[in-house]
């Protein structure tokens, strides 16, 4: 998603001026980055742009809805390169092997290189925003996807219930997909062994 | 670890003053519970107990050692119900299920209905407490018997490195274990579903 792109988000609303819509969360982002979103008020964005507080309600209902705006731009990333893999023109293996690789790296890059996105994403599963939701849906279809296309192709077993499978690699993966997690996973070499080891489990236990 | 058998953990000094001691812990693991532990001086626990905080430095070099023997004595009952499943008479199938079971309803009684024991574990993870380490060797050296006793026994696998299994099957309880994680797994009957197609994922990845 772009970031002149996100009008359907919820809380939003009119006057549907884009430029300011998208300067509204460059700023709020930056502001959140910097100092985190709990301790980011309306009032610091207002400012920082040069306007009133209540002219950034024309525009957003209140905090949370800027915060769940910058949220799933953030997340986006992810969830697009997520779904990329999942599209991509490989074997199954290849492409759940690939996939969990993404899982990890996105989510190094995300939550721990840029730390107040960690932040704001630790909110937003908190609050059980719905763009969190979003995010795990996407996920969800991606490894769906995968398992099926590998049941198809006979490179995984069929005898598990598919909805099972994907459960239970979606609950497995969490553990690199959550920031909380992820953030105390280790250096990067140790959590690309232990991705390693928890890749081959995972398809070990595919096998037909 | 029973309360009054504490007098090796790190931390603490003479007079090996035992009552005393277990009192102190005793009292500390109350405020903890009640206030959360970065809420609780040691200047709270000698109040508590009406004795001045030089006295209770007799017996602990710091806050941290007092947390740290509360910390382990919480942890060790988690630890000694891992251990003894381990050491079951039954398949090592059967206790691999009774095993990734135990650990989330221990987690679930620590770290859910005991909500400041929470607290400690998560300070005691962040700062990498040697106690933190000891209880995941423990849970690792559980993991470690079943599955050789299955290779043993020919119910799993024996292809892989013992050591990536073990290590693969530590990561993946991790979601179960651990208490940030565990408070965001959802309701009961949402875990119960969780960790039965996680368990069975992970059984049908030791199928030989």
């Amino acid at each position: 998603m772009a970031i002149d792109n996100c009008e359907n988000l919820p809380g939003q609303r009119g006057p549907a001026d884009h430029e300011r819509r998208t300067q509204i969360l460059q700023v709020a982002d930056e502001l959140f980055r910097v100092h985190g979103y709990r301790k980011t008020s309306v009032t610091d964005i207002a400012k920082a742009i040069g306007v009133s507080s209540a002219y950034l309600y024309r525009f957003f209902d209140s905090k949370q809805a800027i915060g769940e705006s910058v949220c799933a731009l953030a997340l986006s990333t992810m969830g697009e390169a997520i779904r990329a893999v999942s599209e991509r023109d490989a074997s199954a293996t290849q492409r759940l092997r690939d996939m969990l690789h993404t899982l990890l790296s996105e989510g190094m890059r995300l939550f721990l290189k840029e730390r107040c996105i960690h932040d704001i994403v630790v909110v937003s599963i908190e609050n059980q925003w719905a763009v969190t939701e979003e995010h795990n849906n996407e996920i969800y279809e991606a490894i769906e996807k995968i398992v099926s296309d590998g049941r198809e192709s006979g490179e995984f077993e069929r005898k598990t219930p598919l909805d099972e499978v994907c459960m239970a690699i979606r609950v497995t993966a969490a553990a690199y997909a959550h920031p909380v997690l992820l953030s105390r996973l280790g250096n990067t070499e140790e959590m690309e062994t232990k991705l390693a080891a928890v890749t081959n489990l995972i398809l070990r236990s595919l096998a037909p």
